[in-house]
């Protein structure tokens, strides 16, 4: 599963088109900061890390696409290429410092005179796009093998949503990478899919990125969740996060906290894997805010209303888990255990 | 909502087409077996109790579309019109039961005397067709004043699936009769209901039942369910059930485990309702099979696909809620408490 690859022969930028997930497998090549700046509005790409790394790239493709005479000209490209691909998707944070970090480098580059031509200018460039992807990726490798601990062979892992290398952009992932690192190293492992409405992910994306990798995936309504862990079908919950608070509180994929309550009462152990960026210190539990989106969402399934018309709906986008209900946070950087409060610093902090 | 209305001044059955909800509020008005049978076929009218009704006026309408001279030739109608309504759904138990206890009415009425002619027959079978139809609602009116003391002003109660009078065809229900009572009494109450993938039962029906009686209900993708719980947005759980053992596991739609192990963690209380003939008190929990049905219900929405093709799925129809998560059983006969292994046979025995 490649969904983002950079042709350095070509100076183009290849993407896997999720938005026609999993109905069509096709691939997009770009070649200038217009063209992936639309890619990320039409979510041709999406998820925070791969938004990142594809917006890397648009800054480079501003210099490659129509290289410049000057250096100065050079610094007004990437100016102007940041504004195109920042408003794509206005409240992605990982756009815009992707696209900040790419544009203070250069200017960094050219005063201090480490790029002496448009040419060497692009070769830094390129290297910084390369090591947000290869971060990212490494990141999450760490996160695979630190979670591998927590896999025997035969496992079943029930996920929910898509924290799978299709969000990440790198083909690994963070919930789903302990999963293929098993996989990977010959470890018999499957995985139970919950379709995760409104939006689908599970059974538009996780299932497809696995199936990809030949990994067993079953899909199950967002209903079965429970059965399946009452059946004895699951060894563990396996789940991504939006955002962690310092005493251990997961903010989540909606539907993430019932997985979390049935693993905790049948003894089934549960997992957030998140990246120590996702790890937010200052906020209390009550201070965030849950998102709610559009009522369309769960009126209608791919513009196919299956409601009455006008019916008042609630549609939150994620829900909070308590610490109580989380048997461990896998990072980058270690597994931490409760006592949350005091763990989740020692490492977040080291 | 009046899903059944028999028209005695012209020997017709008026159905609401549940077939085309919520799209589309039809109805269909027959007067013959062979129409009746179709009907129930193409899922026109659905839920067991509703069949049953619904085949006992069918019956009826073997005497009335095409009257018999004799009563001889009334048995044989009624006997080839049983044929007729049977094949319709031939696993429907309440179909098959209420067809035999009209065909084995009418014999006894005949052979001892008590129909003399064609015309008092079928008297006697309209009042047998009704007393079935009253029953059934008397039971609901029941369950719903029981319900009642468990429903404090302005409660907000989820449920799932659609236990309503759409399935019962009376328009009151069992999981909503408490809620349906409580709103004709002037009771403020308002619902909850999870869209119930992936037949969309709460989303087609429940929302539709409720938005037609007036009463305050609002949709939410099943994942929500947990969430609703945890920010306090939900005073009690009340769901039907499709058979309950004599230690109190209930068996109801999928979906409605989870509810219950969230309510029961968060001290939230979770009835489940249900009329004396859903007690099975021969089977172990052991014993009761899951039926599993049509991959495709999962792979697709109303026939558009959301998953990727061949993608392997698991459908469970229902889950099983064990004894130690339910607050209590609302019945027609009372509500039942635990210890459920001494209590449930207590009332449903006596």
């Amino acid at each position: 599963l490649k969904p983002i690859i950079w042709n350095d022969d070509k100076n183009t930028l290849t993407l896997l088109d999720q938005s026609a997930l999993p109905f069509e497998t096709t691939y997009v090549e770009l070649k200038d900061p217009e063209g992936i700046s639309s890619a990320i509005k039409l979510m041709k790409v999406r998820g925070a890390p791969a938004i990142g790394i594809t917006a890397a790239y648009g800054m480079v493709t501003a210099l490659t696409s129509d290289t410049p005479e000057t250096l100065e000209e050079a610094i007004e490209k990437l100016t102007k290429a940041k504004k195109v691909l920042d408003q794509a998707r206005p409240t992605a944070v990982n756009l815009t410092w992707a696209t900040s970090n790419m544009l203070n480098n250069a200017k960094k580059y050219v005063e201090q005179g480490e790029a002496k031509s448009v040419n060497e200018l692009i070769l830094l460039l390129k290297r910084d796009a390369k090591k947000i992807f290869d971060d990212e990726l490494e990141a999450e490798l760490q996160m695979g093998i630190y979670g591998l601990e927590k896999i025997n062979d035969g496992d079943t892992i029930l996920t929910q949503c898509n924290a799978g290398g299709l969000a990440t952009g790198t083909g690994l992932g963070t919930a789903l990478a302990p999963v293929k690192v098993a996989h990977m190293l010959g470890i018999k492992v499957s995985v139970i899919a919950p379709e995760t409405r409104p939006w689908l992910q599970g059974s538009r994306l996780t299932v497809y990125e696995l199936m990809t990798d030949g990994i067993p995936v079953t899909l199950i309504a967002d209903t079965a969740v429970g059965l399946v862990m009452y059946k004895g079908m699951v060894n563990s919950v396996m789940v991504g996060a939006d955002r962690i608070l310092s005493d251990g509180h997961v903010f989540n994929k909606i539907g993430t906290f019932k997985e979390a309550v049935i693993a905790h009462e049948l003894g089934i152990p549960f997992y957030a894997l998140a990246p120590i960026s996702t790890f937010d210190l200052k906020s209390r539990v009550e201070d965030v805010k849950i998102e709610e989106r559009d009522p369309d969402e769960v009126r209608t399934i791919r513009g196919i209303p299956i409601a009455p018309e006008g019916v008042k709906v609630y549609n939150p986008v994620f829900d909070v888990t308590p610490p109580k209900y989380v048997t461990a946070i896998i990072t980058e950087k270690g597994i931490i255990y409760p006592p949350f409060d005091k763990n989740i610093r020692k490492i977040v902090e080291k």
